[in-house]
């Protein structure tokens, strides 16, 4: 897509100056910018910008750099609005709404007209696929799967049967939806299976990154609600609920059952209990570990493990690591008391 | 599968109330229960139970809670019952003997009639499948692999060549079986990868979650017990032994040559070294860290990194949330010593 | 392959002893050894090699232990010889040339003669795919991807367009290569994606375990070193910058911008910052975290989360495990402090 500088200007609902009659095509990096690319600079970077100018076309910046660039999109948060720009240069691909001849389709399938099946896609009796979503190489799709509209599945998802998406849910290659919770009951002989036949739901603007994996409910649901994101190589159990706009990086695990409320920001490699709640707004830090049925209060940062305010772990990880010198001091109050007590003074 | 309460209860060899002659035909959660559905209750729901009622068709309950519902199936361990009950309310699905016409099979692969295909399923040569297993879409069988009868392999699943599953093994959606370990000699300029030729056997009734990985052996064996569970998202290395009826959970890592004891319990984003050995029946928590060539003594419950006995790990974490006392009793101690010191009473 | 005992000192530049002619035909461990295999000793199993004897053709070993068997190979590096001989015995299979009937190539993607592709295999436009490579069944290849020569990608792994690897990479089943980072920035009410349009390269001779997911750069470039080696299910992120021959255990995470330089060696389940930066040779061992922006010096060893040199870490550990005593230590010089203020020889 291209815009003007003017007509990007107006979409951000943000002041420019320069030659609005410019054409963007995309968004770049400094480096690999061009005479057609959008750029943007923030804090620290605005010396480097000084001294080396720059090609691209335009860039966003705040009003107080004015002066370092011909063509300028006035922004006091440049990476945010770069982002926004971003969704109209650089969208989503959009459905071809063609059918790859070796796409296995069974009966009873309803597909809209407008959906996009790459080679070796599979999909099972019942499942419905809305306009305008994507289906890349190998996607397979389960009996009664339910796919909204303007979905990117990346090759290799897997949606067990029954799995919901609502619309542009975006799940990057290899990610799996609806397979079974892990729950086992045991007789003190063998484990038996406990049943996993619950659903899950992924709601609207949901993005999911690759090979990470969401299990069904076991009796209940899964769900993640809309515009949540979650990075790749993460583990979401049975009956979890993720609420709206949470952000979840990298290899973190969420046993079953526990509640992640909206607007929080979980790091990466952070491990849940099951039963646990994050209430709205929470920041957990990456590597934290929070036990079962832990309620973490919103509108606050945790650290550690089992998982504590960050001003409270920075001072207790900054004593652990004076815990030599507490040692030392200890022993030589030992000595110094045992002095005191043979002392003269003292009977 | 359907069942009457009389012919559950016999099957489960447990007590009932009531109306025998009505059918159960699902498991069921208590809100999506049903006329025809059976439930559970366990201690704390109990409450909630009397006061709500229930839909359902009959309830799995301690007979202290005869008064509360009609139907009852008599149950002092409620949760284990339920699941022994969806084991025939609930099976897994039966192979349909079919298969898909896009699915190729190498000459010289020995499938049992039994078995059914989905598409673009792969089977190499000399690859053998029992009687009755299913593999579903997209799975790919190396040449020589070995499986069993009633294998249910989900879409995706990859088994190099050689790879040995026993009968009823399930394997979710990306599970890998028999990729190469990780291990390599370095000559101080380049890494020579260590030979990754061994085998990789899984025994019966093993099931594995979705993109869990599970390297063949270096030279020898990397074997998993009759009756073990792994979850999603776990990574078991070359050369290791997971005895029977062991639980494993999500994101945990075991490192070449660690063996895990029959019935061990293993929580989640747990990390082995190499060499370490759990003995039979110990619990270690959740994100807990095992050194290499430690010994887990059986019969206890684990945590921590390095990893130590519960009781033990909860005294240190008290202490550890109380440094800053302790440094304040320190800092007091030295100025109250300091004093005693200068004091008149002493020389 | 095969190769005299003989041939194989001479390709080791090695001395030997015994029957020169002697075939071998294979690597093994001492327990699945035959008349045609080599194998290797190192010190703790040289004991029991003296009591058990051997079946095998040849054994590695130091050459004090010239006396334990007839054929051998000298070397004090018994294991790393011994991986060097296994790139002999035991290489990676060469590519057959085939392609087979089911896989898809677009109009434009150019694939060398010497390729094998397997069954479902997709290739899109533009591709180009060197010489000897093999990809196995299920494989992915983007849009203008590009990979070398003798690359071996096993099956299901999914390269996005513009994905570029170098000669003899290897990717093991269900790797991801040049999926989306994970970048948002949040307007308060939603996040909206940062643009993710940079690229991904794989340098020459890298291999990459299972599962594992590198996503391309945001805007510049994700790389990763000639040589360097990753084990299963690890993440890499965005604009990460990896050495030269590093190796890089199972399960680690590394945050965006992060810089592994040459030789380093990593863990498993490492957690990394953001533009974090390791120093060449740098070890850092398993589970450890590092904080954003964290430099870790090179040639030394690191642990623990904050990670701290291997020396101090032991240090603080030893001391935490000592807090209770030092807690009762504390606690008894209050009570000799009180005494000692309210003795006699104190007015």
């Amino acid at each position: 897509m291209s815009y003007t500088i003017r007509q990007m200007a107006a979409l951000l609902d943000l002041g420019y100056q320069g030659d609005g009659s410019r054409l963007l095509t995309k968004v770049a990096g400094w480096n690999a910018a061009d005479d057609t690319s959008l750029i943007f600079v923030h804090g620290a970077e605005s010396r480097v910008f000084h001294a080396e100018g720059q090609r691209a076309a335009c860039v966003i910046a705040p009003k107080m750099l004015a002066s370092v660039a011909a063509n300028m999109i006035f922004s006091e948060q440049p990476r945010l609005d770069f982002a926004r720009a971003a969704s109209y240069l650089n969208p989503w691909p959009k459905s071809r709404g063609t059918r790859h001849a070796t796409a296995e389709i069974a009966p009873g399938a309803e597909i809209d007209e407008g959906v996009e099946l790459g080679p070796f896609v599979v999909v099972e009796t019942g499942a419905r696929i809305g306009q305008g979503s994507i289906l890349h190489a190998g996607v397979v799709i389960g009996g009664a799967c339910c796919i909204g509209k303007e979905c990117i599945l990346f090759p290799g998802v897997v949606l067990y049967p029954g799995a919901q998406l609502g619309d542009r849910v975006v799940l990057h290659a290899g990610v799996v939806v609806g397979s079974d919770g892990f729950g086992y009951a045991s007789d003190g002989k063998k484990q038996w299976k406990f049943p996993q036949v619950g659903s899950v739901i992924i709601d609207d603007d949901v993005e999911i990154g690759a090979n990470s994996t969401i299990d069904r409910g076991s009796l209940g649901t899964t769900r993640i609600g809309t515009g949540s994101k979650i990075d790749n190589l993460v583990q979401i159990a049975h009956n979890v609920e993720i609420g709206e706009h949470v952000v979840i990086a990298s290899q973190t695990g969420i046993s079953g059952s526990t509640i992640i409320e909206d607007y929080a920001v979980i790091g990466g490699q952070v491990g849940f209990g099951d039963h646990a709640r994050v209430q709205s707004g929470a920041v957990i830090g990456s590597k934290a570990g929070i036990l079962p049925g832990k309620i973490v209060r919103g509108g606050e940062v945790y650290w550690g493990v089992p998982v504590r305010p960050l001003r409270e772990y920075k001072r207790l990880n900054a004593l652990f690591g004076r815990l030599p010198e507490m040692k030392a001091e200890i022993d030589l109050l030992k000595k110094e008391v045992a002095e005191l007590k043979g002392s003269p003074g003292r009977k």
